[in-house]
């Protein structure tokens, strides 16, 4: 049987208004928010103030990571959100930075992540792999 | 003139030895030289040990992101390496990679990103925005 390991929602949006997204002050509490939208268990976050404006941020989560990248002259996100388990925590994640970010345009993946895998080549003893 | 922001690449990597990838400790000097072979600045990097097996690490770049996610119970390495600037470095710190895990199968798509941007909606002025 095939498995996937995961979902990733690899989305840029556009037209979104340049004040939401030109620090990462601005963008950490939509990022911090959109984790616990999601359900998601967060290990870190981390982000990064560009000069003269836009902002990065990443957080690494028990379930994969979620990414945000901006350039507010562009009016541009680049949003990733990979998560592995329940698939519908990534969507509930995305739909809400959507609804506070409101892009007028949306280019939008979504990709299985690990989708050749198959169940019966799951080496069942971890010693084997120490 | 529509111009992207940066360059994408996202593989799987399958048949990889389960111990290159079974901890945090073995994946973490294999991502920094990969910043480092793809001429990358990094900011910051975190990694993160799962029980009884298998690691992510995450690195947030001047140029985007790199990360790592492994399941060695499948040989498998789910990888992002999201560049902006010159081409050539997600490529190299890819190329690198490949040459250290040496999977027996990769799924691999690069992506352009913010594609849908053109220049000539840039705002010049960053006091617009503030």
């Amino acid at each position: 049987m095939k498995v996937a390991v995961g979902v990733h929602i690899i989305a840029d949006l556009y037209g979104v208004d340049a004040r939401l997204i030109s620090s990462s002050e601005a963008i950490s509490p939509i990022m911090e928010n959109a984790i616990q939208e999601g359900h998601l268990t967060k290990i870190s976050s981390e982000y990064y103030q560009f000069r003269p404006m836009g902002a990065s941020g990443i957080a690494l989560l028990a379930e994969s990571h979620l990414s945000f990248h901006t350039w507010p002259e562009y009016g541009l996100v680049t949003l990733d959100i990979y998560t592995c388990g329940d698939r519908s925590n990534a969507d509930r994640a995305f739909d809400y930075i959507i609804k506070v970010l409101k892009p007028t345009s949306v280019d939008y993946r979504k990709m299985e992540r690990g989708s050749q895998i198959k169940e019966d080549v799951r080496i069942t003893d971890p010693q084997m792999m120490l």
